[in-house]
């Protein structure tokens, strides 16, 4: 069994609203030179391989089929 | 300038529907034996200080009154 983490981040140009309410925010709440906030994903997963390159090349597919928009995110995966 | 991530994710014990939703749907896409998928959020930004000891107490400070729900979840800050 192998733990997967995989982080979908939005890609560089794409506007994140969320992110800029959430830099709004935390103005708000006093957070001074708070810039360029960006919110993403973080999905944990446990893969039931002993198969690192198995399951790396698994979790992408997941990764291109469901977990991330490729048009306008980015991902990266990281086993434990 | 520095660049921080802060990844937030559910505390052991607190149900995640989002997480067993897309449990069954990388099921019902054909991947097996995948388990326990959670999803939690990340956060990119950057704290306009050079002192990194200073940029990481406002990041927590950050965490606990507005990017994580403390009763439910757990934070962890990494500087770049």
């Amino acid at each position: 069994m192998i733990k997967a983490r995989v982080t979908v981040t939005l890609k560089n140009g794409v506007l994140d609203p969320q992110g800029k309410a959430i830099e709004g925010a935390l103005g708000s709440l006093g957070f001074e030179g708070v810039n360029q906030v960006r919110q993403g994903k973080v999905f944990d997963l446990e893969v039931e391989t002993l198969d690192r390159a198995k399951a790396e090349e698994e979790i992408k597919a997941m990764c291109e089929k469901l977990l991330a928009n490729t048009v306008i995110e980015n991902y990266s995966i990281s086993l434990s």
